[in-house]
């Protein structure tokens, strides 16, 4: 038996979506752009695909949605634009954002520090979120972006997305969230929040690698990151990439659809897969399980670095993680971990699992069975974790640090 | 019978392709970046897919070969990252181009210009290049960056990329090619020539659309334009997206092996395709057939007006188109013919037939005979045709202009 349990870095993609996309490889082949029935044999499905991402996301028809190579290029245009829009060409030279984001939100920031932006990164709570209130008293009259997650890759932590649009729009400043975490896996109504932008990603949805999206609230201005051949009304250019796009919006129904009982199912899985490891003792699992994305636990185990329980769950043909998979190359520590409060050690405990709708109660069980096998082994071996003395009680806990 | 000879715009995905692709969406999933064995999984494929780029253009051991998301990124990357490089943060404020570039450099260069950049459009000969002491000419102690194309998407014309090579190294000045009309269709060598960068893109090459490149001589200093995880050195962050990998890596393989027998049988080919056009009086194509891909002809027919062509080309299943397929939804003239200096009537009557390697004889008839057909039809319904006085000798000649 093999167990993937890392679908925050990355999903399988859906047979159903493989089977949507295959036709437009080698059969409905044409640009888009072209005029003659090459080109234009494959509107009825793009048609169809941006109708399922409107769907998905209950956006309005006046809204836009702009298919990207990737989230990252979502994240890089909407920060990189506003710098162009706002800052290089406009009166403002501030953006907020917090210190937990996805790498391609944090070094676009240090890019754009490099050309004199002034960029604020909010702490973040023990729940390792960022408060509404903490957001509202960093934004100043020179503030042109506030940018959040909608939802931790590394915990599935939920941030108050609600509470922060009112304040943006109270404050007349644009949001934008990065809700590659959230789309597919909890419901993200654009029209129930005050929001200008949010970033999304086919492949944590079951869609492939290599599609993202941007939605833009009232198709309002933002100048293109890729200049070129006026696709997609000049927001975007580049040949469009067909069988992804088919892709992006078949992965969307499926995961969208019906959504309440899939969390369901997912958090049922999940929950049980928790219980089971806090049982062991001296370990925690970071943030309220309420307030997560259904599919996601980051537990840390007192005395077991990181990277020796991948290593171990690894052979044992289970995949999971420490952390972001676009810093785990590094073996850096946890950075939410640290953010948290936590320290270099205990940041380094981390391991993430992750679920998915294709996850079975056999591989949960799977699961359980060779993560306590393996932590009884490591701290059997582990010569820090014998002097550790144990908590008071030491019972495990939820969100303990 | 179904004929589509519209390849500049893009190609059919080879089925080979497709195959190399499939085990990467569902089977082989892992995010390359994750170090369990769902992501290492996939490390020797993309490794054979680097492989292959590097055989495909002669690159040398300590040159990068960055995958981007399509030759529009590749080319907005290097001229927006000269910008930030060399002219927001360096003493350079000028940019050298042609008038003939694909849109994805004319309007970066549009956009370059909005923000404060010196941009030179180089004039185009009447075999529509540029000539290399025409670029001489014009480059100054302020010049970042030289971008001239290495084959024209429209005619097929060849740029004397190796003379304007050496100009840019003797005068210390960045060379860049967009040479995604010339990888996979004629050798491209970049140890023959002096070029720092040249952007690529699969699906001109029966790779998938979604997937291009970029080659960086020396792995020079080139700032990203995508900012993120660290993935490809941090040259260019975002998830790879593996199938897409795979499968530019083999359409590169499969269309430079044996690229001179393969260039043979499209040239032949096309060339009877031609010859059979140029019987029809008034009719001439642009640029001397030697010196052009061998897959394209961009002839015009006077007295017919493109758009009605394609019309009529689309009722016999026959995909041809009037130009570039990222402006060809506008209904423009064909800007080549505009910047060899044709009037706008005639700059209207271009059709560009773009072949590839699965074209067969048959095809090549099939056309012939619907084409022919297609120009006395409309020739004989128009009335600015018969307006036309035939000039002197009224044999059909190649470029005309």
């Amino acid at each position: 038996m093999q167990v993937y349990m890392d679908n925050n870095a990355t999903t399988m993609v859906d047979p159903q979506v493989v089977e949507a996309m295959l036709p437009y490889f080698s059969e409905k082949y044409g640009n888009p752009n072209s005029i003659h029935k090459f080109g234009t044999g494959s509107h009825p499905a793009i048609a169809k695909a941006i109708d399922q991402m409107y769907a998905g996301i209950n956006a309005a028809d006046n809204d836009d949605i702009i298919f990207t190579s990737c989230a990252t290029e979502s994240n890089n245009w909407v920060l990189q634009s506003t710098w162009v829009d706002q800052i290089l060409n406009g009166d403002k030279n501030h953006i907020v954002t917090t210190e937990v984001e996805h790498p391609s939100v944090l070094s676009t920031c240090k890019f754009l520090e490099d050309q004199g932006v002034k960029v604020t990164y909010l702490p973040v709570n023990d729940q390792g979120i960022v408060e509404a209130h903490t957001v509202k008293s960093f934004i100043t009259d020179k503030t042109a972006l506030v940018s959040v997650m909608w939802a931790s890759n590394e915990t599935g932590m939920i941030f108050p997305i609600k509470e922060i649009g009112e304040i943006c729009k109270e404050k007349g400043v644009l949001f934008h969230s990065d809700a590659v975490q959230a789309v597919g896996k909890i419901p993200v109504d654009v029209q129930d929040v005050h929001i200008d932008f949010i970033s999304m990603s086919a492949h944590k949805f079951h869609g492939p690698k290599g599609v993202g999206a941007l939605y833009i609230k009232d198709s309002q201005k933002l100048s293109p990151l890729m200049h070129g051949g006026e696709q997609m009304n000049g927001r975007r250019s580049g040949t469009l990439n067909v069988p992804f796009i088919v892709g992006m919006g078949e992965a969307m129904e499926l995961a969208t659809k019906n959504i309440e009982s899939k969390m369901a199912s997912m958090r049922a899985k999940r929950d049980r897969l928790e219980d089971a490891l806090l049982e062991l003792s001296d370990t925690f699992t970071i943030g309220e399980r309420d307030n997560r994305t259904p599919n996601t636990l980051l537990i840390s185990i007192r005395g077991v670095e990181g990277e020796g329980m991948l290593w171990d769950l690894n052979n044992g043909l289970i995949g999971a993680s420490t952390g972001s998979a676009c810093a785990s190359e590094d073996l850096e520590a946890n950075s939410v971990m640290l953010a948290i409060g936590a320290d270099h050690e205990l940041a380094h405990t981390g391991i993430r699992l992750s679920l998915s709708r294709f996850t079975t109660d056999e591989e949960v069980g799977y699961v359980i069975d060779h993560f306590k096998a393996a932590v009884l082994r490591l701290r059997g071996i582990s010569s820090s974790y014998a002097k550790v003395q144990p908590t008071p009680g030491g019972e495990a806990t939820e969100c303990a640090i």
